[in-house]
């Protein structure tokens, strides 16, 4: 059920582990095999087209042997009866259930929500049929600093609108990312026009029929177009429905091989929580690859092979305004929220040889286990490498490599692709010496 | 003795670890505090003058309490008086004594070699006064395909030079990349309309008084400028008059605090040697990083501070042709040549998604251990992000991080900046997937 990637995953990796498997696929929407996370630049014209977004026909999944049945609704599961239930009311029978029901946007709850225009960033579809309006549209607002809304600020400020960011918090990305990180992300949109709105209430989506902006506690904002990019919570009602175990996240409760509490039901991607890897906490609405990663493995154990999935470090990274940002597990605001103890390493470090053409600022904050000094967390902004010290740093995190270790790890130095000083050692050198400085004065 | 890289960094560390230190340097060139690794991309006009590789003034150190000697000879060193005595006849005791007299190019051993105008990259005087030349010259040839070979090679027809790049092996690199590793490079440079001249040997320079070629045993090659590229040698010869232990490669031998074999001198940079990790055996010539490193841990432990520097994994990177090209420790040829056994897991991945501009290929090869399947060694040819992924394969080097670790990681999935899935990731994922079918099929 679902043919999102984890959706596709799971099909794909069942078919892999047992080919005589007949496999077949319920989605609500039109297509399957196209990149949702695309749809934001198409917006903003970094990419040219939506046609680009379309990775796979579908006449693929067909000759791969998938039987993808489009526009379609399952009404209820009866998971006792190993059986999906449709909204026409056919009953299909399974030995394997793989939930893979995605996310709905969280409701933004103010009134007007049943305006016309408002729009979610979703289904492909949706977004081809919005997308000329944004040639006429003068001021847009989005509601909510959340990765999308970070994604849709960028992409509508690119495209030449007014842009208002709306956001309850001090700062954007703030269940995520630290002030720090986030304020040169916050500079660049200033300078591409983008007016915040932070401390800022959402009050009502305003409008008679269509959307005409929104008001916030902080005031009324008109705008020809309102993007919400609220939360992402689990679609699990029917899984709740079916009984199957929901976590205090709201995700469905699934073991290291991605099943269910029900008996032949697996579970993967938004709709699922996972365990992060230092605190066991379950975590939710994580990363397109993660979703992949998990449907491979409920599709694998579904099809009888066997695969695990591991606790999450979670790197993540996206663009922003006119810097990249990332990180792995937590940073200071989410440690501090959450009472953990961590002992800093912070450096500005430069991506080539400072005199190098492209040369870019990349600041590096390293969070330290206090007494192992296991990294537990790092948080970045830069201008470009971004991505892949995320990567890095999550390996890091998940094999307990220390500050010391980063503090003395070797690197690449050629002018034209890393400076003489990794940015990443250079943060933990500092935190080193922080704790030096520190045992010197007690 | 010495004011690149490691004199410059022993001499920073030294006064970081003991304040009140006197600390004096011997070079015998014109200048400290340039980027010498920079010289070839002005000369290629990647880089716009000599002036932007000047990091720092003459000032600086002065400020900074460095007694800075230029021009200045050391004739020998008196181990057993601690003393060292300048060509000029002086004496200068001291109490400890830091090696860093760097390296030479390698006699190409062949006639000509005292011909006008062959160049060597090294002293960025040099540089300048030989860099209007190249506005005249046509043709030149680059002699032998080492790292500063592939970035003269590059850079001279980036300069619109035609450019010859002569090699005894039958590949450019070859000592330490694997052939498909640099076809992408050398398809690159034939479209740049370099010329290269592969198993073919220098046999001499050509020219009256100055040089106006080369003969190979595969035939002549008029040009008019030609540069050397001969590979790094220690430069160890007052090391070797003062009876410090040098090892089998040629590099000064030091323990892991840089420490020679000689009381009160430590060493370090490319006149040294030190181990690789997994082998224990000696490498030298390594980065201008690694010298800088050594440089610190040798100047640290000079001043009675205390600091160690581990076995290296070398990861390396560079920019060749129109691709970035790196590794770490070993690829198939140079663990086929020790008569390593390894497991292979190779993947072309892509740097971004797949529809999102500036995307890039990236090709991973990882070298398994073939029980443990721990990683002992990488090659990456790609677009973009091959320093950052170098730099993380070895620390998974180090630290024992295994195939099945990486085929399992989780990666940043956003489409500017990373794919749905982590070239390196792949990569592992295949090895595991052969060792699958290996096992299958015994």
């Amino acid at each position: 059920m679902g043919g999102g990637a984890a959706g596709i995953g799971a099909a794909g990796a069942a078919k892999q582990a047992d080919p005589d498997a007949r496999i077949t696929v319920f989605t609500e929407f039109e297509d399957v095999g196209y990149s949702p996370c695309g749809i934001p630049y198409v917006h903003g014209r970094e990419i040219e087209t939506f046609q680009g977004l379309i990775l796979q026909g579908k006449e693929f999944y067909e000759n791969a042997g998938f039987d993808i049945h489009y526009e379609t609704t399952v009404a209820s599961v009866d998971a006792a009866g190993h059986a999906v239930v449709l909204a026409s009311g056919e009953r299909v029978p399974y030995d394997r259930l793989v939930v893979a029901t995605g996310f709905n946007y969280a409701d933004p709850g103010v009134p007007g929500s049943d305006l016309e225009g408002l729009h979610y960033v979703k289904n492909i579809r949706r977004a081809m049929e919005w997308d000329p309006i944004l040639d006429k549209a003068k001021t847009a607002v989005v509601v909510e600093a959340s990765p999308l809304g970070l994604e849709m600020t960028t992409a509508l400020a690119h495209r030449g609108l007014e842009t208002h960011l709306v956001d309850a918090h001090p700062w954007a990305l703030s269940e995520v990312a630290d002030p720090d990180i986030m304020k040169p992300v916050q500079d660049s949109w200033a300078e591409m026009g983008v007016q915040m709105h932070f401390n800022a209430k959402l009050e009502a989506f305003l409008g008679d029929k269509e959307v005409r902006g929104v008001r916030t506690s902080e005031g009324e904002i008109p705008a020809d177009v309102v993007v919400v990019c609220t939360h992402k919570q689990p679609n699990n009602h029917l899984a709740r429905e079916a009984g199957l175990e929901i976590g205090s996240t709201g995700g469905i409760v699934v073991d290291e091989r991605m099943a269910t509490s029900g008996g032949g039901v697996f579970a993967a991607g938004d709709c699922v929580e996972v365990p992060q890897g230092f605190t066991m906490l379950p975590l939710q609405g994580l990363s397109g690859s993660h979703a992949y990663a998990q449907g491979k493995t409920a599709g694998t154990n579904a099809a009888n092979g066997q695969r695990t999935y591991d606790p999450v470090f979670v790197p993540w990274g996206m663009v922003a305004g006119k810097w990249m940002i990332g990180g792995v597990s937590f940073g200071e605001t989410t440690a501090g929220a959450l009472g953990m103890p961590y002992h800093l390493g912070m450096a500005q470090g430069i991506s080539r040889a400072r005199y190098y053409p492209g040369m870019q600022k990349i600041l590096v904050k390293l969070l330290a286990e206090p007494k192992t000094l296991r990294i537990i967390g790092a948080q970045l902004v830069g201008g470009e490498g971004i991505k892949e010290r995320a990567d890095f740093l999550a390996v890091c995190s998940k094999k307990g490599i220390t500050m010391r270790d980063l503090a003395v790890m070797e690197n690449v130095y050629s002018p034209p692709i890393g400076a003489l000083n990794e940015p990443i050692s250079l943060a933990a050198q500092n935190g080193l010496a922080r704790l030096a400085q520190a045992g010197k004065s007690t």
